[in-house]
């Protein structure tokens, strides 16, 4: 048989250990995370009817689908993101399933897009989705708010801004400007969008090449901007908005609403340097209905959101033809791996152990298997060097290449004396002590 | 828009929050048992080349592929286990990878497979690996007992069996016994592999029945079979079957192996109740080369083999032309979750919270949310009442439902007193506490 050529699909990628060790302590923490709030996990299959998946995303979207018929002649394709099987689930399950209904859920989805590597974009990618479904109360808008404050601190980024917003506001405007056109105002929410892009100047230019707009509705788009970018507390800026937009049905009840989701997220415990009321911040625009926000990384801007979300009460009672309010959050954790690479706040190491014990003689051996399974008694990732016979100097080279920080040299000598040689591989170090001592030695260095 | 009917694929399935909760719980268990061992996680791509995954699975395999053209016209496929891939991997990146190259990898993988709900077959199913590449020592080949034993310790199994064996011992039998047809042995060893449905007097009866089989061969099998069920110590037993097969070159070497792999594996500390040398276990005929084991639980023995594995070194140097020996394990992930949970080995609860926080009027929403913040400080996995407003009954009957086992009720009165009711859901009592108390009584009940 002919030697099969070795290589993936143009768009795919593997994750190598190196990028895998960090990747699944993060999802491990923001999975804890998640269930710190009360949300249960949720599998759906990576294989659906194409008409259900596809659901209401659009010819754009459904261009991008990995889309065949299976050996059934069945018109099927791999899911594009989460949220159109959720809502799925809301509908098949119906009164089965408590409302709300807190579910997270993470997994691939594929899209058939031009990949890029420079963008990180490939065309298999992991979403980490947290939704509430079911309740208006805007507690749950709130408690969106603080789960992506926890997720924050439990991957341990310190520097970070929440930038949130309600979709009521962009109405508000609307009504105020006196735009009557839907399309003109989705074209004037797409220059605000670009706000953090191309500047003011930017916006103003884009705003001015709207043939539809005249100039005293660019300028109220501009006094809005303005005032949104206003330097001041969340409250000031917010209460300055509800004063502009007063007289506008939905922008009052956007101010408010902006208003009593940051006060509700004050009394969860986000800190007030982490959230920011920014009535710039769109999102997707046939998606979402109210609050939306986006989380940027302070010391690494250039990544864009790292976590982003919002309410959409339209979507999920897509296949229940019910009313299904539903708010929740997406972690774009690829990004997030990548951009805690660039900042260095992932601890390096090619290894899952912490350390490897040596393996020599058949007279040693034993004693060597001893101390490995001594160890991880203790709670100590042990690797045992399995591919015996081989020098020390092999097994030491098999550690300093996985970056594993501990060598346990454990030889006729040391067996006889009860002893072992811990080899500090960092500090290039080496230390004989008792057995008994070993692990506390490897825990706390 | 018509409403499009929510439903699923045939063969296919949701994991609700009540079967999730403990699938999760058990991944992660068993990641961190293999990560204790110094395994790396890899994640390999879902979609890749249908030539690539299909490796030499061979034609039925490749029948029940899912199998299509991606948008660019290529020939692409699902993977339908995870060996092929890592077999890939290695070829692929060559000496990057440090041998022995230790990796795990858990995914679900697809088969259009006549399901059975039944039989727990479905054409969506996950795979727990666990696999050593590039060493032929037969401490890797104990390595896997051992993390065999782990794995059911850290799930909770007390009664388990893991049974192994050297495929080496039926080259010997073929050669003591003078079979010369290599398909001939493969129909007496699918005959012995039934031993465990079929009896003693069924496989004696398959061998009959086996025209080119004379009656000293068939003899020669029983007394093999005879043996190898011979209620003693193992390494009596294996001692027995050396002695049988004394002379034939595999089947010395076969018990030989057997027995240094045992030896190892008590040395790594996996009790003698745990393992059971046993010369009738096959496992898949193409695959495996040296040491085979599978697991059972004593107390479900209907399950069939919750964890099997054993040393296939002609497969994973498919790609690279290389010699690769490789031993592995994988854990069928799905049927250990229902099998301990028909031995209610598992923790019952459709929630990830342990404790509900009321919310009632606007004047004690600060407190609860205070509450329930200070609660996830303290560790406490605390839900927050979303769907406000909603009477006390209303939040009482939520938290039933989803088998929450304590709720916190804070209403006005309890917040003047910083004070808190907390109701032990299932034990149907309450006690009122000071707020500092809350988090110790539910950790603790």
């Amino acid at each position: 048989m002919a030697r099969i050529e070795p290589r993936l699909l143009k768009g795919f990628r593997d994750y190598l250990p190196e990028v895998m060790i960090p990747r699944v302590k993060m999802l491990r923490k923001i999975g804890e995370v998640f269930e710190r709030f009360g949300f249960e996990p949720l599998d759906t299959p990576a294989i659906e009817y194409a008409d259900i998946l596809m659901g209401k995303l659009g010819p754009e979207a459904e261009k991008l689908f990995y889309r065949f018929k299976d050996n059934g002649d069945r018109d099927v394709a791999l899911r594009y993101e989460l949220t159109v099987s959720l809502a799925r689930v809301v509908a098949q399950y119906g009164t089965d399933l408590p409302r709300p209904f807190k579910r997270y859920q993470m997994g691939p989805v594929w899209r058939a897009e031009a990949p890029s590597v420079e963008r990180g974009r490939y065309r298999e990618f992991w979403q980490c989705d947290v939704d509430i479904v079911g309740t208006q109360s805007l507690l749950a808008d709130a408690e969106c708010l603080a789960i992506d404050n926890a997720v924050m601190q439990a991957v341990g980024v310190k520097n970070f801004v929440i930038r949130f917003n309600n979709r009521k506001l962009f109405r508000g405007l609307q009504q105020k400007a006196g735009i009557a056109s839907d399309s003109l105002m989705a074209d004037v929410m797409r220059s605000v969008d670009k706000l953090d892009k191309i500047e003011r100047d930017g916006v103003e230019k884009e705003l001015t090449g709207l043939a539809d707009l005249n100039e005293a509705q660019r300028a109220t788009v501009l006094e809005f901007l303005d005032l949104a970018k206003f330097q001041s507390p969340n409250s000031e800026r917010i209460a300055r908005l509800a004063q502009f937009l007063a007289g506008t049905t939905d922008g009052e009840k956007g101010c408010a609403e902006l208003s009593e989701v940051l006060q509700n997220a004050q009394r969860m415990g986000v800190p007030d340097q982490h959230v920011s009321a920014d009535a710039t911040i769109v999102r997707g625009l046939d998606y979402y209905t109210g609050t939306v926000f986006e989380t940027t990384l302070t010391d690494a801007p250039h990544f864009g959101s790292v976590m982003s979300g919002g309410r959409y009460d339209g979507l999920v009672g897509l296949f229940s033809g019910k009313d299904e309010p539903a708010v929740g959050i997406s972690v774009g954790i690829d990004r997030l791996v990548t951009a805690l690479g660039e900042l260095k706040l992932l601890k390096s190491g090619k290894a899952s152990a912490q350390v490897l014990v040596t393996v020599f003689d058949e007279s040693s051996t034993q004693y060597s298997l001893r101390i490995a399974s001594e160890l991880r008694s203790a709670g100590i990732s042990a690797e045992l060097y399995l591919d015996t016979p081989a020098k020390l100097g092999k097994q030491l080279k098999y550690a300093e290449r996985k970056e594993i920080p501990f060598v346990v040299v454990a030889g006729p000598d040391e067996a006889a004396s009860g002893e072992a040689t811990l080899k500090n591989m960092l500090a290039k170090n080496q230390s004989r002590m008792k057995l008994e001592a070993l692990a506390a030695a490897i825990a706390k260095p």
